[in-house]
């Protein structure tokens, strides 16, 4: 305590640099988040829940009562993998005939980006391939970058797939099936067979990512991979599917509570590389997730949450319709949070397009940020869930004024 | 819905190959917490802190009231950085004359592993070198083992320890100076001094890890290394030194909150690092831990945390001069959780002394853990806050008969 250092007025020696893959990111998701705290913005781009939707006040209580009745399981540290009674209950709710799953094929996860990460942690090698869903999630290609995989497009649906061409020499294949952030698109039934025999058949590991599962607006809800993969093999499973589920879209994001349900030694592979990411989830968020299922709290707030999102997703259909219904060409989505609009004109390229409309005051995300070689510009992500029906009406005319503006700049 | 798959009785075709690193882990920390369920066993392993001391009552309160009160903080993703509310207090909190720090000098991890694996993420590409006070601790050689860094030992106080050439060409030194983990030792003032000049002189990034800052049981604390640099070049900071804080120890570890204080260009390549990795942290446990330090709960339960941690200390030291003096060499350590204690037999291999200790009832960390390389199994790490001072004599009796019973193995 007695030190007097002098201030130097020296050079500062030159600091190594960072590694490399951090010239290659970008910052999207930044600008995204950012634009969420300009009150007059109509922000289309992003994936944000209505928050009216939430039940604060029991989830309030939920959280004291966690804290105060099981203050091990919120406040100390917690089992790597999660805690018992959550995988227990995450196992019970997935478990369908056919399917077996005990807490050995759960991993609780912090929120779904984790899963992700902790995917690419233990699969990826330098230079391995990934078969991904095309268009592909942001935040996948945000969590593999660093690891400078190389990917292969599906294009499920398209003239010409074939999942077993696809999939074979992969370390995994990467994919959306409800409602596929970008695109919306639901894989279809006989899509969902094809890629799970494919899997079986390769050894590929199949991917399935589902933070929409409980999104559908129209329609019955189509079988899981996992539940189809199960099928072939009936008892416990021990599989090629690795599915990930959250809170984030059910319940609320800010808990950060997601989880991976897997074979046993994809689970152990798991859990050792989340030892070295974060040791343990926040054992509150754990406590709350048991509590808001054991009272069935995603249940009850369901259906009000399909039938405001089933209104959102028309009104902003209906106003493309309106206002671009010769510039975008766009399919209704039967569920999800986002519609995919590819332009007619070549010229328009959505990259420039983002900051016009940031400047007409609408935010939407370009299609390049889900291309892993950043080359498709022609298309934009536009989301439902945030906003009321005038808003987005008025997001979606702000948009035509952007989309007129840069087509006249040519 | 209308499928009907048909059980196929297959081999199983070949799966990927996990990531190499998985063959190299080591499963010494789920042993660890797996040995806490057993209620007989003394747990002299792990780094677990005493639940006695957690205000549960204001904590379940802090909790209702963050949800209720700020359901946008609690429940909505936020700013990937960590709420802005959050990172200002604790730039006020560790700023000092000369030491100036904003927002942009922070930024909120999921706990201390995070940030570990963040400045992994950021700074190692295969094979960069890594400077590292020697013992070093577990998980952040779990934290950075996926990328295969190489390790040049730092063996502070010891003869011919030269800073600077340790320093040189290493992406970042990494450091715990108030009470190592696992060796217990405080660096000392002037060591402090040099290591920071070596940091300027070099550019090379200097990682202060302190869990234990607050546990000091003998004499004031040091002045941080974080301090010392910015006494270099006084105003808002933009130095080597990468601090590291967080909540496990100074209040309970089960929230998983951290901070990492830094320049600016570090804070912002972690938190690109931190989107792809969990997109930000829980919001309950930011606005928990916001709530906790403007109650000053943090200052509140430390002076009965001193004390009950002191006496735990003198337990253990008691016991080990009681029963292991002509066996085990130690120091009794001035704060920290951990007494690190050297065989003096050579034939003594603390692996080996585990599973024995295990047999008796007692668990300890092995020397070998701390290790890079794996290869020192001369000594022990023993924990003492976990345990009141009659089951720490307890499980030194059980660690004197594991250790004459293994010697007598030859």
């Amino acid at each position: 305590m007695t030190s007097q250092p002098q201030p130097v007025d020296t050079a500062p020696a030159r600091r190594p640099l960072f590694a490399d893959w951090l010239a290659h990111s970008n910052d999207v998701t930044s600008v995204f988040l950012a634009a969420g705290q300009n009150p007059d913005l109509v922000n289309l781009a992003g994936g944000l829940p209505e928050p009216a939707l939430w039940p604060v006040e029991e989830l309030a209580e939920l959280a004291a009562e966690a804290v105060r009745n099981h203050p091990t399981e919120t406040l100390a540290y917690g089992p790597i993998p999660g805690l018992p009674a959550l995988r227990d209950l995450i196992a019970q709710r997935f478990s369908a005939p056919g399917l077996e799953l005990s807490r050995d094929n759960v991993l609780i996860t912090t929120a779904g980006m984790q899963a992700l990460e902790l995917v690419g942690k233990v699969l990826l090698e330098p230079g391995a391939t990934i078969a991904a869903q095309s268009p592909a999630y942001l935040g996948a290609l945000d969590a593999w970058m660093p690891r400078a995989p190389r990917y292969r497009p599906m294009r499920i649906g398209a003239d010409g797939f074939d999942p077993h061409r696809a999939l074979a020499g992969a370390q995994f294949a990467y994919t959306v099936p409800n409602f596929s952030n970008p695109s919306g698109r639901l894989v279809t039934l006989a899509e969902r067979h094809a890629l799970v025999e494919a899997a079986h058949d390769t050894g590929t590991w199949l991917v399935e990512d589902d933070p929409y599962g409980v999104l559908y607006y129209d329609g019955n809800p189509l079988p899981r991979m996992l539940t189809l993969s199960a099928a072939r093999a009936p008892g416990r499973y021990d599989g090629p599917v690795v599915y990930m589920g959250s809170l984030s879209k059910e319940l609320t994001p800010g808990l950060r509570l997601g989880w991976v349900i897997a074979a046993p030694e994809m689970i152990a592979a798991l859990a050792t590389a989340k030892q070295g990411s974060d040791m343990c989830s926040s054992g509150l968020s754990q406590m709350l997730a048991l509590g808001a299922f054991r009272r069935r709290i995603p249940e009850r707030i369901l259906p009000q949450m399909l039938a405001t999102y089933r209104e959102r997703r028309d009104a902003l259909c209906d106003a493309l319709q309106t206002h671009l219904a010769g510039h975008l060409d766009w399919q209704r989505p039967a569920g999800g949070m986002f519609v995919w609009a590819r332009a007619r004109d070549p010229r328009l390229d959505s990259d420039r397009l983002l900051h016009r409309a940031l400047a007409q005051g609408v935010c939407i995300s370009p299609s390049s940020v889900f291309d892993p070689e950043g080359l498709d510009r022609g298309a934009m992500r536009l989301n439902f869930t945030l906003n009321p029906p005038d808003r987005l009406e008025e997001g979606v005319r702000r948009l035509a004024a952007a989309i007129h503006a840069t087509l006249e700049e040519g």
